[in-house]
């Protein structure tokens, strides 16, 4: 009988190790994954999904306000966690069952158990050792321990939280240094119940621009959600009345009393996966990897959240890197384009921008010019009331480079495909300028932002 | 006194004529426009911008049921049509208060009254006579008298009808060929009223695929409207209980009993402009132009409305041929790319196509791939129960050109521009796989339709 050997492993089956297994295995290798926990991963199971499904719902809620200014009354709205909570959990056993039939169709060998690193080329999953000649690390990250004192208490949970309870938190104080904090403010406030972002950062949206983070924080207060940055937890204490948390942050000190404190803390999932066998430390805050998603080690790839501080961990840049793994793993030579990398959040109004803000273009000694078009200014935007909307288009100025693009608004997630695909195949800001979009569309919006960096727009005052 | 000599004057101030002016004038022409009703047209007044806005509003009452399945149940709910009407009246006064501002602003001269060329290079306005070295004519269109028996009753109406009553009718028959129909009929349905669609064409969406056309057709039919194709109204007569529609169609003969006949026949605005003087007919149907907006005849250009068929008339077609007979017409050589243009409906779910149908490619030659991906197997779409939804790719098979792009399902007007773009660009299939769009969102399904094409999809079964 011929040895088990595999051309590709796959250390984790979430959004970044089950499309480089389905690759892999397009390409003719013989692949298996292992995943010990839910294929689908974290942000199928615990976080883009069950998360933008509530967005979904919380955004329905919101939808009712311009409904009103157009004449439709509701009356007696019930909101029911447990439907909600009943229809994602459905969904997302059925996608998982769809990664699964995916991957079975592919030809992709599936182990379900905790896969270690034995010795080079050989790993042990199930009482097993199978033998390969490429493994691709996607294991992902995990909850970190909270620092502060009083961290060990029970009230004190992760976003994990939401999806176990049947009921939602009356008040909450939301704990980190992730953009995800507004969106779970956001729900947690449009559900009824009180939130406080407490981000470790300067602002709100660290790393975007001062427009999209001043327009995020002005909604975000209006709706009455109270904002502290640069904040930290001195202490947390149990008391009668709920939980009291110390906050020392840009205000000064001060002390609240809610329900539950939630923390976004997350760190890479390094341990217990034998790589020490292979020369990688298992201390390190991230594995470090080249564009072509090479370790350095021969033959072993790593992707994922494994590879990216928490505010990269989002799983179309997963997917990404575990297409380029694959590829490289089976003899191509592909390299992702940092570039072309999104940051979105399923707020309302939504957020999505990629590449360079104007600061940093600059910085990175490039001539800059910049170009805006607010959607209260476009006709579907007046439509929807978008007061806050705005698109910022940032670009090199001598050939018209596309160096960032940057939406805030309806629909930006969806939008924002249109700027990734600008900036992947190099379009300049002079063609994006005369893209006919359809009339009347937000995204006409785009090609006036490019008019107006050229200093043509045609509807901008 | 120097006389008034214009490089370019615009006739008519609509999607087309407007930017038309503001363009002619930031390369520098002295510039008039002449409006003889509303700035902005027929797309701001009376079409897209109006019946856009009673879109949105039909579409939050449709969002409810998305909102049911997730725990959030509305009582009592209540549609006061005036306060709609109110609304988007003052949205449109407001739009068109900005037109003006913005041709103001660049410099362009307006006239607001009837325009009559007298000679060639002389235009008759308001009583006085201006000359012209290039004129661009955008008068339009006007709504056609229907031609069946008793087509002059007051009942039978044009969509102007629903502009202007305080009230919607409780049953009506809406006939014609266009596209528009469709999203009346949604409108009407959702808002009380009993709607019937009688189109003269073949199926409701004449020109769009068989998928997009039947997966529409079933949403339609499922929310209780009537259809019925290859239809014609043989006679209407008015009796007590309403009007009599005598109506001949695929399925046979049949008596419909309404409150209102809705038609929708437009076509070229061609009468009383002078057009005998510069040796145009006025009894064409529509001008002819080629792809730089010449009439032919030395310094009249012609664009929108005016230079296609009802089922183009879209506005954003206008704007770009405006922006090309503005450019042409201040010495530069611009042209239109047909190819780019989309076709979109604000029905739920949205539609929205550009390029060549698989038919259409196959017709004209071409080596042909198709992709697609459907939105009940991507992750937002499950989260928006987009059952119905999906994207559609048309690539040439050998150099990989996109040739058409067709999308059903929510934000499919804002995604499509995506794929004007990669035409516009001239993307190829392999390219358009690989955009890394954000995830979760619908977008994701237009690279993996892409890559359905080239035989390598990740995620579909």
């Amino acid at each position: 009988m011929a040895e088990d050997i595999y051309d590709v492993v796959v250390l984790g089956g979430g959004a970044g190790g089950a499309p480089a297994a389905i690759r892999a295995a397009q390409l003719k290798g013989r692949v298996a994954i292992i995943e010990c926990e839910n294929l689908g991963g974290q942000c199928m199971n615990k976080g883009c999904i069950p998360f933008g499904h509530m967005m979904v719902a919380s955004n329905i809620l919101r939808s009712l306000s311009l409904g009103k200014e157009m004449g439709l009354t509701f009356n007696g709205i019930s909101k029911d966690y447990t439907i909600l909570k009943k229809r994602q959990d459905e969904l997302i056993s059925f996608m998982r069952e769809g990664v699964r039939g995916t991957l079975r169709k592919n030809g992709v060998e599936i182990f379900e158990g905790r896969g270690r690193i034995v010795e080079k080329g050989k790993l042990a999953v199930n009482g097993k050792i199978i033998s390969y000649k490429n493994i691709i690390l996607a294991t992902g990250a995990q909850w970190m321990q909270p620092g502060f004192e009083g961290g060990d208490l029970a009230e004190v949970v992760n976003s994990d939280y939401l999806l176990n309870t049947e009921k939602i938190p009356k008040k909450a104080l939301l704990f980190g240094r992730s953009p995800w904090l507004i969106e779970i403010a956001q729900f947690l406030n449009r559900f009824g119940s009180q939130a406080i972002i407490a981000t470790q950062d300067e602002t709100i949206l660290s790393g975007e621009t001062k427009t999209i983070t001043s327009r995020l924080r002005k909604v975000i207060k209006n709706e009455g959600i109270v904002i502290k940055t640069k904040a930290e937890i001195v202490s947390v204490s149990k008391k009668r009345d709920g939980l009291h948390v110390d906050l020392s942050s840009k205000d000064g000190g001060e002390t609240f009393v809610v329900d539950r404190i939630i923390t976004l803390e997350r760190g890479a999932s390094l341990k217990d996966l034998g790589l020490k066998k292979i020369n990688i430390k298992e201390d390190s805050q991230y594995l470090k990897v080249n564009n072509k998603m090479e370790t350095g080690i021969e033959g072993v790839y790593a992707i994922g959240d494994l590879t990216e501080p928490q505010p990269s961990h989002y799983s179309h840049l997963a997917f990404q890197k575990g297409i380029t793994a694959a590829e490289n793993a089976m003899g191509k030579d592909a390299a992702i384009n940092p570039r072309t990398f999104t940051r979105i959040l399923f707020t309302q109004p939504e957020v999505a921008c990629v590449g360079l803000t104007p600061k940093e273009a600059k910085n990175a000694g490039h001539d800059v010019v910049v170009g805006a078009a607010p959607f209260g200014m476009n006709p579907y935007g007046m439509i929807l009331s978008e007061d806050e909307g705005i698109v910022e288009v940032v670009a090199e100025k001598k050939y018209g480079e596309i160096l960032g693009v940057h939406f805030i608004g309806t629909a930006a997630s969806e939008m924002v495909g249109q700027a990734v695909l600008a900036i992947q195949t190099e379009v300049t800001i002079d063609e994006l300028s005369r893209v006919p979009f359809p009339h009347p569309t937000l995204s006409e919006s785009l090609a006036e932002a490019a008019a107006d960096a050229l200093g043509k727009p045609i509807y901008l005052p």
